[in-house]
């Protein structure tokens, strides 16, 4: 009788194995990924399979019900205590005695795939740096005197083939107690993350199973948001935003670069702040599931350079003036304690590379997420924020550069402009003939000209930066703005919305009740969106020049700001360049899911640092075509680029409302 | 005309070099150890060398005046600024024109050889872990962005050779200002112990040069023992000791294992008492020569394997019974930090390996200063303390092991017995046909029947260990105590110095008179000596017959007790086995100058870390034969053992007074 013949499903890895093999046996002959804790010992049950009986003509075997030995006494001592779910076996124990398919659960899967969003991003398989090891460790022998701790390190290298295990002062001081509760059999964390290292991050006494946690953060200049992850699973299992308490030192970058500047101790101050505001943070997001912030033994780190060293402890003054130098560049490995993180006492932190002086980890985060660099066609990647980044490339390369928007995306320095909160405005559409505009907000799903919407909709504060980008876009598709960005009179537009205000016009979006103010679009607002807009844009057409094209194939809005924009709108604006608009897509907050992806995947981390060093760094602040590619873009949507995807299913009505006072307007803006 | 001829001296080296070559060119061409911490630029001076001119027949070279260029703009102003020896050359600057004789002196070698007292020992060459590097960084480029770390790794690794090197956060806080301030020109402390790491310890603007300083500790169960090194030159430049504050827990290991086990936070105590003591003993010695704890980047540890646990936190308790666990056996590297040492806030601990549970890291160390494992002849190495350590080896292995010999050596438990300390009987003569002493005390170079002794001496307060074994030895070479150990009576011994006292008797060593009491030697005293010097031999004996030998061919002494010992007096009580007394030696505290040969050595840490992985250890706790080698090592010198060279040259006289009574003394040795 030849060797039973076994297919592994959903793998279809497949191939003879000895009779007698136990099926974990049989998956690392045939390379098959199956999980196991305890080294078969059958107490961790990960290496669960299901046996599937009957006859495979597409696999061309039957599977007979006798082709898995009978369960023996350790299968049946576990389904007692713990209980088998109905048809499972344990890999370890189960031995095959005939051809038989068995199928690999995802949760018997180490390397398991991760379920993301979008179909088109590059897959994230568990490969996170801290895993739990199940070992048996040799006695003490006084003939033989060695260490506790380096049979527990030959027990790793026997058993999980680890090299070099690690342990801190404070993790010797824990261990001889341990072995001996656990009468040499004890489940050790050790953090691997594929640099060479092995460091053990805690020990148990026996089998132990509780999940470990790690953290995904994603530093900003005004919040900070943290996905809690179930490091076995990928599972997202909480997710947390807090205002970065850093604001009261200065809104944007460039004020609290000042603060340090002005400051003596300032970073130092602000480093204390982001720090509080982390570990309350991260005290929030694990009581919120149930466990304490000493069950997360790693955490990511994503974040603009800026908040990056502060983030470290590191004076932000020279990322502040020319030539914008990092104290430190690439990719950190370090101890939470290091950066006075209440987590695990062990827990360690990896801190994305920093791709330039403006260009930050939460850039490569993005690289990391929507992988640019593994594109075919050419895409622009734009990270909307209060700085904004992007990149631009595919296979062939990948280039990068930050752009000085300002805050105006997300409703700073607009007139009504609030943050994004229940009622403010953040959808709008204005009726080509007759000019009258109605509204969302935010908070409910009505539009402003349904009934109930009043009641509904609570007062209208304000309008945000989708909100505005829309307003504007609307207006100039309705003939109310024109290419040069003046809203015209009531007289030149045709609708009493244009009321006069100052040497300008505003247009009304809302009228204003008992509960809510009017809200009006002034030729300020436009002013400040077409300068954001402009800067954007004027970045992107850099990285054009720099790659030598002149148009893109597909466009990535990121940033949380991001997925709420709307991108026939941003075209409109000309924020992008022109695109078909099924081509412009949203990957909402890239820069986290970067993080994430770091944490569940060393890989991942390897690849990125190697990513960041092969993507070309274009500095927009001293590059001359920046201001001539400014000025250009400031009209809507561009002076110069007639935008002719765009204009092919969007027409634009040929208004112009400068009647002199204009020149004033733009002599303003070329001062910017 | 052919390339000149260059010859360096003291090393010999040499061969032809490109006319034109400069003087460190031509000895990093020839393999020459010549020092430079700038890299050539004429700032360290570090590279000077004494060129000689004239015929050297024995060199076949006529070295002319004009064998080296004239003085250039650099050597000329660093001579101004500085001054330059007479007949000094910096060895960057000065080009190799013909012919030459190069002499390098001690200050300008790298790893010059650090001179010991004893020349059979092994030779200690500077090579620390932690050297100056002087370094120019490349200016941030915007064009190029990298972080200024990155740049300074890159500089490291291309100016020095010094791959991967790591920074922690506090120096990365540091790095931005420093590099500004020195123009990006710095001068780094960077720690590599061979193990393939590069740690960034410390940066500063410019050129520095003030020395680098370690300490060499010697944490004792009684004393702890620090020497202060200059890691440029190797001198020691400052020693301290003091008292183990652990003593209010329990005089010796014992009782503090037993605090550890009966008082709950005994050991966390134990530590936080030696950790104070150390931060107070760092204090005192780095003040000794004007500097500061924060100048010292580097220390290293030998210890016994309590202290080594108690040093590190751990809890001794598995050290006190079988198998006598170590936590953590093999060497250490770590933070100063996590010991709570205040040295430099980066400095680094090294700590010795241990052997087995009862032979630690003092032992290693002992190891390393002696180098059995290098002998040609057989050593016994008997480390001499409350616990002696054994050693016996020679090239073809080396084993080891540990007897419990209690403190009677060090003077405890002696009826008279007291410290080493002025006033106590440190040497003991016998007149052998009188039977009247005489003796010295510590504090005093006249023996006590010398004219003025008295005046000069001041009070006679105790006898300390060496004092006692001399003692007892002089008292069997002159008849006064027999081979069991039982003091003659007066008849028996012909002195009135011999008196009862109770069932035995005692002699006489010193009347007693107005300001010191009087002196005796108890048949008790004699028991406790023989207990230890028993348990000493038999731990020796255990060695050798692990070995297969029945002699050794010589004796080394270690521990500070062990400089002190008188070999011939050690031989008569039988303390070593039956050896050549001049081939009996003293290596002083060897623990100690292991623990410096460490510190500047770092070659010598993973040698020895190779060396202890080979000793073979032997338990005596549960050897059968200990007990048997006890009993017979009971007599003096020997029951068994005839001592053929000690005797040769040392008759000790055929004496027994046993009358009977005797019996009660040999059972009560027997259980003990």
């Amino acid at each position: 009788m030849s060797d039973p013949f076994v297919i592994f499903t959903p793998s279809g890895k497949r191939g003879h194995v000895a009779a007698g093999t136990t099926v974990l046996d049989a998956a690392r002959q045939l390379g098959v990924d199956l999980d196991s804790v305890c080294g078969g010992r059958g107490i961790c049950s990960k290496c669960q399979v299901s046996p599937a009986f009957g006859d495979f003509p597409k696999h061309g075997i039957t599977s007979a019900p006798d082709a898995l030995s009978e369960w023996n006494a350790v299968e049946a001592r576990y389904d007692e205590k713990r209980g088998l779910k109905e048809g499972r076996r344990l890999g370890c124990q189960a031995c095959i005695t005939g051809d038989v398919v068995l199928d690999v659960p995802p949760e018997s899967q180490v390397h398991r795939q991760v379920v993301r969003k979008s179909a088109d991003t590059r897959e994230v398989v568990m490969d996170p740096a801290t895993r739990l090891f199940y070992v048996e460790v040799e006695e003490p022998d006084m003939h033989e005197p060695s260490g506790d701790f380096e049979r527990l390190r030959v027990a790793l290298k026997d058993q999980w083939e680890i090299e070099g295990l690690t342990a801190s002062p404070a993790l010797l001081m824990r261990l001889q107690p341990v072995l001996r509760k656990g009468a040499w059999a004890v489940t050790c964390a050790v953090h691997r993350d594929g640099s060479g290292t092995a460091r053990l991050l805690d020990i148990w006494p026996g089998y132990y199973e509780a999940p470990l946690y790690g953290l995904a953060i994603d530093l900003g200049s005004t919040t900070i948001a943290a996905h809690l992850c179930n490091l076995g699973t990928g599972a997202v299992v909480a997710s947390a935003g807090v205002m970065n308490p850093q604001i009261r030192f200065g809104e944007d970058l460039m004020s609290r670069v000042s603060y340090a500047m002005m400051n003596e101790g300032g970073a130092a101050e602000m480093t204390r702040a982001v720090r509080d505001g982390l570990n309350t943070l991260v005290a929030g997001v694990a009581e919120e599931v149930g466990i304490t912030p000493a069950d997360i033994v790693e955490a990511t780190f994503v974040a603009n350079p800026v908040m990056h060293h502060l983030l470290l402890g590191i004076d932000p003054v020279e990322l502040g003036q020319a030539p914008f130098a990092l104290a430190v560049s690439e990719a950190l490995d370090m101890a939470a304690a290091d950066l006075e993180l209440a987590l695990h006492d062990e827990a360690r932190i990896y801190v994305l590379p920093c791709i330039a002086g403006h260009v930050g980890a939460d850039a490569a985060a993005v690289a990391l997420s929507e992988a640019p660099d593994r594109s075919d066609d050419l895409v622009l990647i734009v990270d909307v924020g209060t700085n904004a980044e992007l990149l631009l490339g595919d296979k062939d390369g990948v280039l990068a550069c930050s752009s000085p928007t300002g805050p105006a995306f997300e409703g700073a320095q607009i007139s009504a402009g609030q943050r994004a909160a229940p009622g403010a405005i953040e959808r709008v559409e204005i009726d080509p003939a007759t000019k009258e505009p109605r509204f969302r907000v935010i908070g409910c799903d009505l539009w402003s000209d349904d009934p109930g919407f009043a009641e509904a909709a609570g007062p209208i504060t304000g309008i945000c930066g989708s909100g505005i980008i829309e307003a504007i876009a609307e207006m100039r598709m309705a003939g109310i703005v024109d290419a040069g960005g003046l809203i015209g009179s009531a007289e030149q537009t045709g609708t009493v919305r244009s009321v006069p205000e100052g040497r300008t016009h505003s247009y009304v979006l809302h009228e204003g009740d008992g509960s809510s103010p009017r809200i009006t679009v002034t030729n300020g607002d436009v002013r400040a969106i077409q300068l954001a807009k402009a800067a954007l844009y004027a970045g992107a057409r850099l990285l054009m020049d720099q790659r030598g094209v002149d148009t893109v194939d597909r466009v990535v809005l990121a940033g949380a700001f991001g997925a709420h924009i709307s991108p026939k709108h941003a075209m409109v604006l000309g924020m992008i360049p022109d695109c078909e608009v099924d081509q412009v897509t949203s990957a909402g907050n890239a820069a986290g899911t970067g993080a994430r992806i770091a944490l569940l995947n060393v890989a991942a981390r390897r690849g990125i640092e190697q990513t960041v060093r092969r993507i070309h760094k274009v500095e927009t602040a001293i590059e001359p075509r920046f201001q001539e590619h400014f000025v250009a873009a400031s009209n809507i949507p561009h002076a110069t680029d007639p935008y002719p995807r765009l204009t092919a299913t969007t027409p634009l009505p040929q208004v112009s409302f400068n009647t002199g006072s204009e020149g004033e307007g733009r002599r303003r803006r070329r001062r910017a």
